[in-house]
C-alpha cells in the first residue's frame, strides 16, 4: 500500500510557525505521512470559503485521502472536533459546518473526537490545528479505525449553503469569492440559468449597475476588456474578463449582489 | 528507482481549491508521485512570467522530473496542449509559447497531447490544468512512454525573449520582473556589458530618472539605502538595495525601461 | 528507516525561482529526501522574523529532521554558513544569529560549512540558499555525518530576544509580530504577567493610546469586535480581537511598543 496522504486547508496563511507546526507533529507521529498543502489562504476565520475550498477539490483524491480543515474561529471553547467519513476519504475538522458541503454531496458517518491521549498534551486553548486535528490526522492514517477517535454524533453543525433566489422575473445571487485572476464565482449555478439562454450565448447579469451581456465557454472567447459570464470548473457561473480582472472592471467584491434577468 | 517527481508551476495563487484539485488528480492516478511546488504566484495570464520561472530553475531538478507549468489564458479554445521532452526532463505545459525558453536552451521534442483516454471526463472547457495536463503527467510518470500521448509537432508557439538593444552609446533594456526583496531583474546580461565595466565597480544605469552609479557582486556590499547593480543568480543584471528596497526606492515596476550608458 | 525529511523557511517569497530552484538541488542530490515548505513568507531579510518562525515550529518535527533557514541578507560577503547539530535534528543556515533562540533552548554544535566539494559548483555570490545551503542539506541527509562538512567554531554570531523590561510600575513590550488574522504578536511571556493578573481576566495593556481591558483563553471569548489579551500557542501574549483584526482596530503594526500597568 502507498503511503498515506494527509491534506492541510488552513486560513493561517504561510508567513510564520503555525501550518508547519502542524506538518511537524504530523510527520513526528507518522514519518510516513504524504503531507499535500491544499489552501493556506482561506480568507480569516471564513468558514463559507474554507467549506468552498475543500468542497471544490477533495473529490479529486484518492480513496483513503485525509483531509485537515482548520478554519476555527472557535478554537478552545466549546466546539467540538470532528472526524469525519465519508465515502472514500476523511475529513478531519472543528464542528462550526466548515464541512457542510462534504454532508450535502456524501453519506457521512461524523465523531467527536474525545480520545485525549491522542492529543498534544497540554493541549493549548488557541492552537487544536496543531495539538488535536494535526495528531489525530496522523494517528488515523496508520491503522484507519475511526471508532477509536470517538463516538458518532448526529448533532454536529451544518449550514446551506446560500442559494441563488427567484426574485420576479430574476434570479437574485451573491458573489462568493474572487479567485486570483478577478474571477467573480457566484452562487448561480446551471440550475438557475435556462438552458437555452446559455446557448444562445446572451444573458443580461447585472452586478454593481453594471451589465454583462455575454455568455460564453471559456474565458479566452471573450473581448479583451469585456466582462463576460461563464460556468466556471467548480459548476457556478462566473464573471470573468479576457485578459483583464473583473473584480476591478466591475468594482466589486465578495458578497456583492447578482441578478439574472429573465425576461 | 526512486518515486516520480512532479513539479508544478501555476498562476492560480494558493487561496482556491485550483493547485489543490490538480494535486488530487495527480495523486489519484499516480499515488508514488512526488508533488514539488515550485510557484503558483505567476502573474495572472502572464506567459513571459511564467517562462522566466521555470526556466530559471528546472535544470536543478534530476533526470525524469516532470513539470507542468499552466500559465494558459487560452484555456478551452484552440490552443494546443503540449508534452515536451527535453534531453533528461519532460514539460506539459499549454502551446502559448510559456516553454519558448525550454526550447531556446534544450533540444527538444514537442508532442500534441491528444490521447483523450488520459484525460479526466468531460473535459472542463476552463480548467485544462486539472483535467489534461494533470493527467498527463500523472500516467506519463507511470512509464515514461512520451509517444503514447499524441503525435510530435514542429510548429508550436514559441517567442523570443525580449533582448537589450544597442542605441547609440548605449543599451535599452527593461525591468522583467521585481522580487519578493523588491530586486529589479532586468533583461540586460553580461553580454550587455562591458566586462571591464562590471569589474571597475562604476557603471551608469538610467531608470525612471534615476542613476544607478555603483556593480557590486552581491547585495551586502552595497551601502544601505543605495541603488546598486550586480548579476543575479539567474545570470541577469539586477538593480537591489541593500536591506532596502530597490522598487520602492526608484518608483519603478515591471516593464520599466533602463539604459546602460556605454559612453 | 524513513526517508530523511528537509524543511525550509526563507525570506524568497515563492513568486519566482528560487525556492524551486532550491527544491530542485536537493532532490537532485538526495531524491528520497521529503521536503517540507515551512515558511518562505519571512519578512524580507528580517532575522529575527526568521528566528522566532523556526523557532516556534523546529521542536514538532521528528529526530534527524534537517532545517535549512535562509534568511540571509549578507550572502556573499564574510558571514560563515553554518551547520548545527542541536540535541536531536539539524539547522543549516548563514551565520547572521537566525538560529539564536535555537542556540538558547538546545545544546548545539555550530560548524562552519567548508568543505566546498558539496557545494554547487560555480558558488553565486548571491545565492548560497541554492549553491551552498541546499546542496548541504541534501548531503547531510544521507549519511548524517556532520564532521564532514567543516570544524566546529565556537564564535557564531547570536542576539538576545528583545525582552520584555519593567519601567517603575509598568513592563515595556513590543510587538514581534502581525500574524493572518491580524493578532499581535508581544514579546511579554508568562514571566511578565503575574499569575494574579492572568487568572482574573483583567489587564491593563496599552497600545498606541488604546487600552486592551480583559484577558481571556482564547480568540472567541472576546466580544466581537473588543480587543483581548491571550497567551498564544507560541508561549506569548498576544493581542487579538474575536472574527476580526487587532492590527487593524489599533491602528498598529510590528515594532509598536506595549505597556504593561502592573499597579
Amino acid at each position: 500500500m502507498s503511503d498515506p496522504i494527509i491534506t492541510l486547508t488552513t486560513d493561517f496563511g504561510t508567513s510564520d510557525h503555525l501550518v508547519a507546526s502542524m506538518k511537524g507533529v504530523i510527520l513526528n507521529i507518522n514519518p510516513a505521512a504524504r503531507l499535500v498543502d491544499l489552501n493556506h489562504g482561506v480568507a480569516p476565520c471564513d468558514i463559507l470559503d474554507g467549506a468552498l475550498s475543500i468542497a471544490n477539490c477533495y473529490r479529486y483524491f484518492p480513496p483513503r485521502t485525509i483531509h485537515v480543515v482548520v478554519v476555527d474561529p472557535g478554537v478552545g471553547t466549546q466546539r467540538r472536533p470532528l472526524l469525519v467519513s465519508a465515502e472514500k476519504q476523511y475529513f478531519v475538522a472543528p464542528d462550526n459546518g466548515v464541512l457542510s458541503l462534504i454532508y450535502e454531496r456524501e453519506s457521512c458517518t461524523v465523531r467527536h473526537i474525545s480520545a485525549e491521549h491522542y492529543f498534544l498534551n497540554p493541549v493549548s486553548p488557541t492552537f487544536h490545528g496543531r495539538d488535536i486535528f494535526a495528531p489525530t490526522a496522523a494517528w488515523l492514517a496508520k491503522a484507519f479505525q475511526t471508532e477509536a477517535f470517538g463516538p458518532e454524533i448526529a448533532d454536529f453543525v451544518r449550514f446551506t449553503m446560500p442559494k441563488a433566489k427567484p426574485a420576479g422575473q430574476s434570479v437574485k445571487g451573491v458573489v462568493l469569492r474572487v479567485d486570483a485572476f478577478g474571477n467573480l464565482m457566484t452562487n448561480l449555478t446551471a440550475e438557475d440559468v435556462p438552458a437555452a439562454m446559455a446557448a444562445s450565448g446572451e444573458i443580461k447579469l447585472a452586478v454593481n449597475g453594471k451589465e454583462v451581456k455575454k455568455m460564453v465557454l471559456t474565458f479566452g472567447l471573450g473581448a479583451p476588456g469585456e466582462p463576460v459570464a461563464l460556468f466556471g470548473s467548480a459548476g457556478f457561473l462566473e464573471i470573468a474578463v479576457n485578459r483583464g480582472n473583473a473584480a476591478r472592471t466591475l468594482g466589486v467584491n465578495r458578497g456583492a449582489e447578482v441578478t439574472l434577468d429573465l425576461a
